[in-house]
């Protein structure tokens, strides 16, 4: 009793050709030419259709607590959304208290996830302080399948490390097995600027933009990248939105550097024009890094095409307007920082990087899923369509037409940021190890049928 | 009556993983775990071996009527050895004369090569002058399935062309979707330096070597692109040799030019120390460009491993010692130029670039076979290990182990420029279109088996 | 008998400082304070001046037979304007007849300049093809004080050579003391867009100005720079007129190459706006290279003021708007190409410059006169204020006002380039030699009094 | 009653020439051609020598208390040997305590000045914490003459400023027309390395050069470029010491950052293998930064040569072997930094430099006095020869010979860091505000003659 997606054009992140694909239980069993169906298969017609891989976002943040509040998607809400929008698996990020064991705060976030997500997942552990303690379990957390370390080089006196402490994270993460990625804002520059327009009393959405410069962003990848190659070891970054930035990223290749670069829609989409809006509109946006002026876009998708950025996350943290975002009505520093975007992800890099030509429909499969899923260790059980591998696999219709709105979302908030924004082409089934989640563009997901994934080392040495 | 192979590790460009492989006819049928066989089907047991797409060698010369005499191999003997190595496509080079059409010196290549050769094979089309008539040919040649030109900035005086003519065949080529690709060796300044050597006497091999600086084909590589860009068409280096003209592509990818660049095994393993070897032995390797110092061979694997290079391919043209590179015993300038290693690509490329971690097994499948198969217009057909793709195939063994002697290579030529090279993984067995060319490392390949393929456009817009 | 500037502000370009200058016959004999005056010696009160060295342009064509017609100003009516405009030596073009003895041009030259200039003069020689006659020609001409050449990229099948030519006149004149110089703008590229604009009936001077893109002046730079590094040479490029062009020097530099660059007022001050204007008025500043998008202005200035660019020259060349430029009325191509400055660089580069704090004062002395003079083997007779050296100087009131225009320039030529730019800061009094040849605003030179400077080598290695 | 230096070649940063020089109490009133002498005069025949402006030394450390110890010149010892070595000039840092104000700091520095140096003086204050009082005292500082600051991005947990506080030291200084300057090494990666060494008790001389990479440098002089950038102000680089560090300021430069920067003697002729000499001799060099591997050095004469290095200080930062270096013999955390060289900077400069042809006679001055003077304040004052600036000069014998030996250095220490290094060229006479302090290679200076001087705004906007 299998499932057989008859003539999809299958894509992967190099191939594509027209095939038959064959379920048995959780995983592909076979791909073929016409192949046979016995009494009992469930038969989909993919004809016209293209079959993906599933989508896998590897920077989430759902339940977070973040000043004074919490993130409005709650692993079930935020992995339906996902999942609905060709997303089967997400990785968030565990934040430990200081002071506190990281297992702690691994066992929190366990607790959020399991039974509750509805497409798999992993996570990424924080390291907001480089103790004894620490240090020492950071092997253990590696062994559970938290392969993954993100330090922050902004959030001055809350997250922020310093040199040295990023250097002794990737000697001891790289020593067993684990990669570090970093946020590369200089947390000095913002904290100076912050501070400054607190005294001018400039406290509009547009100052938190303005304290964010694309400079602090550029000095620290520059930076984490040159600490990296001192500790020789690779280094990923997260949420990489200026084209100063890149540049950084471009030269560090050319040297020869073992780097690593994720953006999200937002930085090849939005531009920070919006902060201006009128009417505290523009707290929407406040995310960190903060969207970039609009020329910065298409230099960002051209790093996306050459292959100086190697996938696309969401950093999806989404806050409602009405009574989250408000709490910074009268100080930008207060407006919770972050948007949704996991359930569109997905859509928008197609509809707007293979619709309009700027990367290839190949290229849009490895930065979307397989990409993140050899970075990260999940690979080759996730992250392209292969025999033996999961059947997590998105049913593509390139002519389906929809459009973004908070009317109909699957994201718990009370806002899009990418209200009005077109799409041409649309999941029309999504399969999680041979189940379906969504089928003939109906969520038929369930609850708790995600599943924990211990990841692997990762599999691309950059 | 169909071919099974059995549990080999199928590796593409992206892809590695366990399965069955169905062969009917000519083309892969299925993939899938534990494919059933059928009674009168073959099965072949490919447990513990890799199962790789067979290699396409894009830059041959069989048969080359080149410096007064004709390149050692021809077509049947240069794809002997090309398909024993595991190469199962290659791209030859047709050479018009001047003052004659095109068509005349592609029937003549076809000819050459039509029921001759034992692998499949394609042509590109030299350009050495542009004339009118030349011009209204291009679009003609490029529907008889030749996409691809080559113009010649080295060769003063015999093909090399100005800048004006590079930019009529880029437009021209590119507008009727050819793809224009260059020697890139400045030939004035090869002229000048070859000029005074021969003025003072200096005459041996190792002057061939001098009169071809790293700088000339820096020089030819960023004009080329520049003028590339101008015409807003994308540009292939062949034989790219040197960290010098790599790193005018770094810093042409990085600006966001459409550049694509290919080297030969001869520029990643073999240096220019062998050009002083006594008693004219340097001229076993005189060919240009030459070979670079022992300081670029790493630079140009990193290349590689960075994807500034995207393909490997041979700029095989071997010429005996005896009666052909003596032609220059006095005189650099009379030694034909050029090596054999279509045979031994594949697996030089396996043992040194896998074998020693310079590259990853998916980028060794992308540069010996996917990468030519796209940038070459012969995709999927050829290229990777798709459903419906060709059977063309190398069931590969990583434990086997050989030496490159010239007592046991396939090429027809009196030494071997790799002689005494350890090889360790070998090809088992080669399938073309289905059908055996090497079995369990016999050669049961049959003349004239080798099929022209006219090839499509480019597929991969750089 | 002699001459005392008092009180004066003497720059040079390193220093600044006040006091007395002497000068008795044709040289400065002492700097002091308060020198004593003898009851015959005239003094000239220069208090709150400047006294600068006398300006040298390096880049003049005067009576130039060009396209069909003679540039507008000779000999006396240009280096009566230079000087009146503050520059007391130019060099000019010498401009041979292919076939005919580069000393037959040499002497057509001096009897054009000899006993009619009123400022000091040398000769750059023009190599517009390289035969044996005239490489053996090379050393006699520097021998006889003509120690500069001047190849061009540009002007395909007219004064364009190869870059064998190149490389020849740089090895040959680097052995007996010349330097080379080029115009570095692709012919190829040029003549490509000129046919196919006159092709497509594309005739106005707009076209003109888009048939030389930039692109094709980086690509010149780029390559006479590599020629030149492979030849083991210095290189000056003449008129460098685009931030792309000025981008490839910066990257040389900071390699190591010996590179010295020219730019001239009207790429620093002028931008290709200008060709749009109505009813043929753009042809006014039709000259090769052309202006350039008013972006690039900036950047030309940073180039002066971080070092990449050494000197200011002009390029003079005027053609009247009404009979010259007008015989390109139905072609751009026939538009006689240039524009008259000779008069105009010292003060706007004052004004513009230093006034508008774009270089310092000591930077524009530097560009203006010290770098002309030792780059062209004049120092340290010319180019500085030191004892010994020529009494070439120019009083310069900083609080002086005028305006440039057609109705009070000294050109010979029918409207100006700069019709309406202010000047703040002119020349009251201008010396040659110690004789007056400005005096309080009012031209009192003499012709002839210029004398022909056989120059010695460069005194700068770049 | 004055003197007349006779028949000297003058030479300044960018002029040369003969006459003759006439000084009158401090100053400098008269250069000429044969200059009248009156009875009273004293002639000094310079027929033959070079007449250079005094050298300026912008970085010593004498009687610096200091890792446990204390710098074993003293004012008096350690001027003295400059002015012998024909610096006439020097600027010292002061180091103020933590939590003490920085006027406390400047006057005990200026008490162990005044009264006892015998070469003029000024000074730069360090900033190694930035606090509230520390804010408000800045512009008092500048006021007093102190127009220069230093922060460290090395030493951590003793001078180390974070990123917020070079800022804020750059926006401060920089609104009241001081300069910043930064010792561009991370103290993280020196920290990291220092206490993994300590760990494996690897503790000889080596390991202080191991533990300094060159990588630090380089991390650092970009992040304080880029820092510098953000607050809109000029950046001075101390002691570059590595091709490294050079490369990042090339870029910087091109960019078109306002950077400026020094290297030393040490960093030009002395390589890292001297640490690896046995019985603890290496422990002589230790410094910090440390001396470079060989091929780093001509890469640092060629940042002179090109501009990107502006000036040549020494670090004069002196211990004894016997009973300081040696505190450290079993740890090479505890050797004192520093080597002597104040009076061997000018002498090493002009043999290894103009001597040796890697650098122009002009370039020499440039760096070695006229650009120091410039850059921190003191122009026209000090730094080039012109009528009304100080009468400090050397008379420069350019055939003398002599070699660096402990038994003839001035330096009050027990070694020489040069030992054994043969001078070409060497100051005869040596005048400080028209006093002798060497006459015909006798030292004849007089305690106390040294004044300070109250130095102006930086006079280069870099």
């Amino acid at each position: 009793m299998g499932i057989i997606i008859k003539n999809g054009t299958i894509v992967t992140a190099k191939d594509i050709y027209k095939g038959d694909i064959r379920i048995d239980g959780e995983t592909i069993t076979a791909i073929g030419e016409s192949l046979p169906a016995e009494p009992e298969d469930q038969t989909i017609d993919a004809q016209g259709k293209y079959v993906f891989p599933g989508g896998i976002d590897v920077h989430t943040h759902f339940e977070l607590p973040f000043m004074g509040t919490v993130s409005a998607d709650s692993f079930e809400t935020g992995s339906r959304a996902a999942i609905a929008g060709g997303t089967t698996t997400f990785v968030d990020f565990v934040i430990p208290e200081k002071g506190k064991p990281l297992g702690t705060a691994l066992d929190a976030w366990r607790k959020k996830a399991d039974g509750h997500a509805v497409a798999d997942y992993g996570f990424h552990m924080a390291i907001t302080e480089y103790t004894d303690s620490v240090a020492a379990e950071i092997p253990t957390i590696i062994k559970e399948g938290i392969t993954s370390f993100k330090c922050f080089l902004a959030y001055k006196g809350l997250f922020q490390v310093d040199d040295g402490q990023l250097i002794a994270v990737l000697e001891n993460a790289g020593k067993h097995g684990g990669m570090v990625s970093i946020h590369a804002e200089n947390g000095d520059i913002i904290s100076t600027l912050t501070q400054r327009y607190q005294a001018e009393g400039k406290l509009t959405p547009e100052y938190h933009w303005r304290a964010h410069p694309a400079i602090a962003e550029a000095e620290a990848v520059e930076r984490g990248l040159t600490l990296a190659r001192f500790a020789d070891q690779p280094l990923y970054i997260v949420h990489l939105s200026s084209a100063d930035g890149l540049e950084r990223i471009k030269q560090a290749v050319a040297r020869g550097d073992k780097v690593l670069a994720e953006t999200c829609p937002q930085y090849l989409l939005l531009s920070s024009d919006l902060y201006c809006l009128p009417d505290f509109e523009g707290a929407k946006w406040v995310m960190s890094p903060p969207l970039r002026p609009a020329d910065h876009l298409e230099k960002m998708w051209e790093g996306i095409a050459k292959g100086y950025i190697q996938t696309v996350a969401t950093d999806h943290c989404p806050f409602n307007f009405r009574g989250q975002k408000e709490m910074g009505r009268d100080d930008f520093t207060k407006i919770p920082n972050g948007i949704a975007s996991a359930g569109d992800r997905f859509n928008l890099l197609y509809t707007y990087g293979v619709g309009e030509g700027r990367i290839s429909i190949n290229r849009f499969v490895d930065v979307v899923a397989t990409a993140p899923a050899k970075i990260f260790g999940m690979y080759p059980q996730k992250g392209s369509i292969v025999v033996g591998g999961d059947a997590d696999l998105v049913i593509f219709d390139p002519e389906a037409t929809g459009e973004i709105s908070v009317k109909t979302q699957q994201h718990n908030v009370d806002y899009s940021a990418y209200e009005g924004f077109k799409l041409k082409g649309l999941p029309q089934t999504v399969l999680l190890r041979g189940r379906f989640a969504v089928r003939d563009g109906v969520y038929v997901g369930e609850q708790g049928h995600g599943r924990f994934i211990a990841r692997s080392a990762s599999g691309v040495s950059a």
